[in-house]
């Protein structure tokens, strides 16, 4: 890494790029990055052209010595790479699409990361990531793999079980998104408070929560229950919990705690988004053509306002952060997907998990906090349990074990539910599955 | 115990009790009962009268010195006895009936055990069988507690946790019944097939069946799959399974697990019998009344042949041959309720499990096998959390814990709709929930 | 096994074989041997006569259709074995010798099983067993491979590790000589005691002791540590425990258990033993050259009683006993050497340990007692870590990895004296050390 | 802790004192001390006085207003204080010469932490710190324990068994000499280095070593294993390894593994110093009497530079390091003894281990980094399981529970050796062992 490092995006043309630039030059300081190179495949081929020559007009307003690379060729912009990052969407968001929509046809919650279109993303996305790393090793054996593509704990969770790559991190905004709200809600500056995290990637939760090092859990929980910040609540939280729930579990829930813990409200509240052809994919795909419409003026040389309503706020900063720590060996806590190691003592050692880790420059590192509570423990271990079968199907094109990841899903409420969703999405998504449907396979 | 054993059973006056004498008389040789006590409270005086003289009738005709007592005072039942049994109800199936109904008229499956009926089954019984287990170190420190009553997993747990009691061995009738069926289904005597068992009570999984000693498993798998066993399998099993999807589990599922892998199809069901007044409580009270009917005739002095339609079937020979391989150390192998010892690494050591164990004089010993298998380990898992933190709540009476055992429970689909459920079932419930309403607790 | 089994004995020419011979007729009624194939080396060629014709007497006059076979082709024995014994010593008793007066020449026990000995015949051992394994996985799949090879903890950790071969059993009689022993103590029949055993072999404690399944270890610890019993216990134990220490352990040691609580007393013994040529290879050399003075009588045709005084007495009963329960899959308990499967929580659940299992038609399973009392669990851990490296060092050669098997023994002082030993052991046993010889490893 | 810190040093008769008082003083930008009680018992009046009239010059000539109490009333120090560290030691240097001298007149080292004299240092520390944490939870609930009285590591499990208190922390300066060492091997400055250790207190492992947050962990094996460093490593490492153990090893070790990796050598010298009558104990002695005439110099107003000859070479470092961490919720990385929380997995996840730990407001957090290297786990669990055995003893007063610590130490070579050590140190130290000696106890 002597004269600077080679960065390479693949997914490069995504709508998120714009913010990844912004976060590389203002952190250019302590991050010297000298070749960015934003990969994509040829059907992405326009966004990537479009996005990428806005990157290449922030980064030139911005006087760095960056050099923007585009292409398709992934093996050249992975040669001699120091970071890796994947922010890649199989099937776009027409899949996503089709993962929320089709579980929903049948009145199922879709949950593109740890539902039912979580597990189609994942069998789309492994085999690839799978891919990816197999360049790595040949192409970048001492490179970090930063991995946003959802569903993040699976992919995490593949990488470690089906490769010898042990520099992967999965990395998610909430966590960060969980601390930034209750900085607001405690009304102080986010550097102020942490959390300590531990669980699963969209399933994880706050154990402690500490404003200047000193815990403030009772005292956040009591607000988070009251009924005077129902509105903020349910702004972070979703619609808010029971306030007796919420002090009997003693700790911070996500976002996609909802989808586990409310799921009738959120099923009733999705099924008029699906009838309305509103579900998320529909809402963003919206949001992106304005986007791409926003980045073709030649005259942008900025992340436009717009793409924070694009859902992925905080993207930017927790990804430069942890590569800032990881290049700096910074020691700082940042919460992200990595290996458990016996931080969590219910969820096997070898296994991914999502928590605080102290940031090193060999990598992230958990920090020991015992084990989740009794009331927490279960859930967690079941998505583990469709993380791992999964991850497990994605690989081998199995049928049945595909059947087996739908039907422990907590939100397929059968075998012949799950079976009945499998095969409608198995047919959608075929072009997507080559693992299913080479005649070679399984 | 020298001279002959006394046995104690609470809940005397259950229709289930003929069937508990009848095994008595049956092993008799091996089994040298001289006093055996049924005890019950004041409201269930007229149904201990009328089961217990068909009891003396019985084991009069059988010619045997055993001395039938029937009494109200539990504690002199107690003193010095051998082996307590315990198949009382506390709310009788009055209770069992709004465990159903209540949840069922907000469109939630009642599960009497494992679901919203179970954990308020088990805050009422949980401090029964705590003020039971006191008597028992006061008056017969020595004593085997047997127990039967439902929630079996939870009431387990719970002496396990807040006693000093050991021995003490939860029984289900469960586990064998799977055996016996799969000796159906292989059309051979129940004595050649064998069953590792491995769970947790009504959430207990075979993982591998023995015929003659050799496995059978893959054979058996594919039989439960196949069409033409469907009917059979349908009788045993529940609704059956999608093939594929058993046969990735790759495990013998329990009936109750219809209610977890089915439960679409068993809320439609259960809601027919709902609208029907038809729910299993309400078939039972029927069933039962007709057999007290039948326990009055003076001429009667033996098991009627209707009693095995009460669903009851094998517990009484699981009860007995539980009891004769303890008092006789017979070193065999039958799955029960007893603490886990790392039996299965990823459940805590020493909570209460359900597997295949080696009886012996002291009690019943886990046979390790290796952790559950990944599929099965999250739902496991969410189940003994909801044990947990139900006896917990039990003990406690504490209203937030017990919306969180609720709201955790897999077939609650909310901590909304969870609350409205626990609030009318507290209310329902209200004059067998002392530690819930009484002024001086929580 | 339709028509009778097939018993291969590797080793077949070992002194210890007329006790095998007998135990087979004894139990002929409820294990039908067919065939039994003794198999030893070009250099154990005239011994395996003496013994295989002696076996062929003992057969004749039995009565018995038993065929003997006698072969230096272990590939043709092997094939369709259903059982595989192994009691071959590699360098015979010339090598044990050296095993046992290296070590003692630098002041440090030989110890030919969990000592710098054992290390050396574990060293010498492993690759063959290795090599057999292979045989069996083409020849014999379906056999059971019954090792008293010591280490046999070494052994079936190597086994468990490096080859896919799950039917292995490790047997020693060394538990059933502690039961015979407490039997004895106790003036009662052994049928009537049982002890809970767990640890590893040579290094296995009895965790409680049951007459007719109650409880007596408190009595028995208090007999075992009472000056009165002082000359039965030096007999069992060895020289014989402090009262205090042994009321403190509150368990039975094994008499190996004496060379690490009581070493300074076992190595004066022992070096006396070496100042005057008599350490046990030599004693056992000598007692084998008349046993086989003896064998060698056309007319004998029984085990004559001097093979008790050899020091394998029970091994035939045990060896016999197990091979007879997995047949008829009698699902009693015996002490042998399998995976630990969580048995032992502080041990990983995939190595070998020595505990009380429930022998079926599939093989032992261990009974689940909770973790090793916390005084046990050090030296426990640390004779699995040694038997870890050193099959390791076995499988590998590696020179590094066997200093440092070496060392970390609880009986080698230093890595300076641990490679002194090291060095003149390597020298003296290099004919049997292939792996670390030859010029192509490591 | 609004107005400046109060920090009571319970011992602050120590020689050591000044170190600290040096420490405070340079620290006190960040760590504002307002006020430092230093408490000694009555026999150490005379030198509490001396070295508090140094502590008071040193203070004044910095012109800092750190306010410097001497007392003998414990309670009215602890009063509210934020930070208690405890550098006592029970009976003085006397008794350390006891425990050093009296195994040794028995051939066994003492070793004064981790052998047979560690265990009278821990039954004569451990009931005083228990009183001490008493004291604490009614006066000062909310400080913080620093503790640096050995042995460490069975006092800090003491008061994780023992107590409720949780803010403990042991600190050793072992660690930061282990990475001060290596930076100088490295010739670098010591703050580019950083080691991940993990084990126990005086038997802890260097698993990994960086350098600017790359591992060098293989270069510096090889350096710590070439013979022209051997000086080098004799002087940090002791008396050197064998470079194919250290190679198999692949861990850093701590000087006291000397004690167990190479016993015979270490006890050849200790013997050769108890000979001379300068074990460590004498030795130190006479360095404290010296020093001790040096604080009484009325000019003197700083740290003399002998005080470093005396072996606590950075503890004044590491003490106020970690305090400092603590106060100002640094998140930095550092080594100190805490509770496991599934860190290490094969040690209880609430005993207490050495390893590096995040340093927050709310105490320090272990590092995940999976289990123990193999090697090393058996001589971990070993001490581990002597350490809550030695702790248990010195709570209960036990004789048994003493002689089973005694004997399973790894430097005691019998039950019987280790009867006769016991007795005559526990009579030896008769006065400060009253829950051996008092007529009601046990
Ligand atoms: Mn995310
Ligand atoms: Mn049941
Ligand atoms: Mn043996
Ligand atoms: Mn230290």
């Amino acid at each position: 890494m002597s004269e600077g490092l080679k960065v390479v995006t693949i997914g490069g043309g995504s709508s998120y790029t714009p913010e990844l630039i912004e976060g590389f030059i203002n952190r250019y300081d302590e991050l010297p990055v000298k070749e960015l190179w934003l990969v994509d495949i040829e059907e992405g081929k326009e966004k990537l052209d479009i996005v990428g020559n806005l990157a290449k007009r922030m980064v030139e307003k911005a006087g760095l010595p960056i050099d923007v690379h585009l292409t398709l060729d992934r093996q050249t912009a992975l040669k001699d790479a120091d970071f890796v990052t994947t922010q890649f969407r199989v099937g776009l968001l027409d899949a996503r699409a089709k993962d929320e929509r089709i579980p929903l046809s049948h009145g199922v919650i879709g949950q593109e990361t740890n539902g039912p279109g979580g597990l189609f993303k994942g069998l789309r996305t492994v085999p690839v990531i799978l891919d990816i790393v197999k360049d790595m090793e040949a192409l970048c054996p001492n490179a970090w793999l930063i991995n946003f593509t959802n569903p993040a704990g699976m992919v995490t969770e593949a990488v470690l079980r089906y490769t010898d790559l042990r520099k992967v991190v999965g990395l998610c905004n909430v966590p960060i998104g969980m601390e930034m709200g209750i900085a607001r809600l405690l009304d102080v500056d986010h550097s102020r408070v942490r959390i300590d995290f531990a669980g699963l990637n969209h399933m994880v939760y706050g154990l402690d929560i500490f404003l200047d090092g000193v815990s403030v859990k009772e005292d956040v929980i009591q607000k988070l229950s009251s009924p005077e910040n129902s509105s903020f609540v349910k702004n972070v939280e979703g619609s808010g919990w029971e306030p007796e729930f919420l002090r009997a579990l003693n700790a911070l829930t996500c976002p996609y705690h909802n989808y586990y813990y409310n799921t009738d409200v959120m099923l009733e509240k999705e099924l008029e988004n699906y009838r309305d052809g509103k579900v998320r994919a529909q809402v963003v795909q919206k949001l992106e053509n304005e986007l791409f419409e926003l980045y073709k003026d030649p005259d942008l040389s900025e992340k436009p306002q717009q793409l924070s309503e694009r859902g992925g706020a905080y993207y930017s900063d927790a990804a430069i952060r942890l590569i800032s720590s990881i290049y700096n060996d910074k020691k700082d806590i940042q919460p992200v997907n990595t290996i458990n190691n016996g931080a969590i003592p219910s969820i096997p050692a070898e296994s991914a998990v999502e928590m605080s880790c102290v940031i090193t420059k060999e990598g992230p590192k958990p920090v020991a906090m015992g084990d989740l509570p009794v009331a927490s423990r279960g859930l967690v271990q079941q998505i583990k349990s469709f993380e791992r079968i999964g991850a497990e199907a994605a690989v081998t094109g199995n049928y049945d074990t595909a059947l087996l990841a739908m039907t422990i899903n907590p939100l397929v409420p059968s075998d012949k539910t799950g079976k009945v969703i499998l095969d409608e999405m198995l047919e959608a998504h075929k072009q997507h599955l080559p693992n299913f449907f080479q005649p070679t396979k399984n």
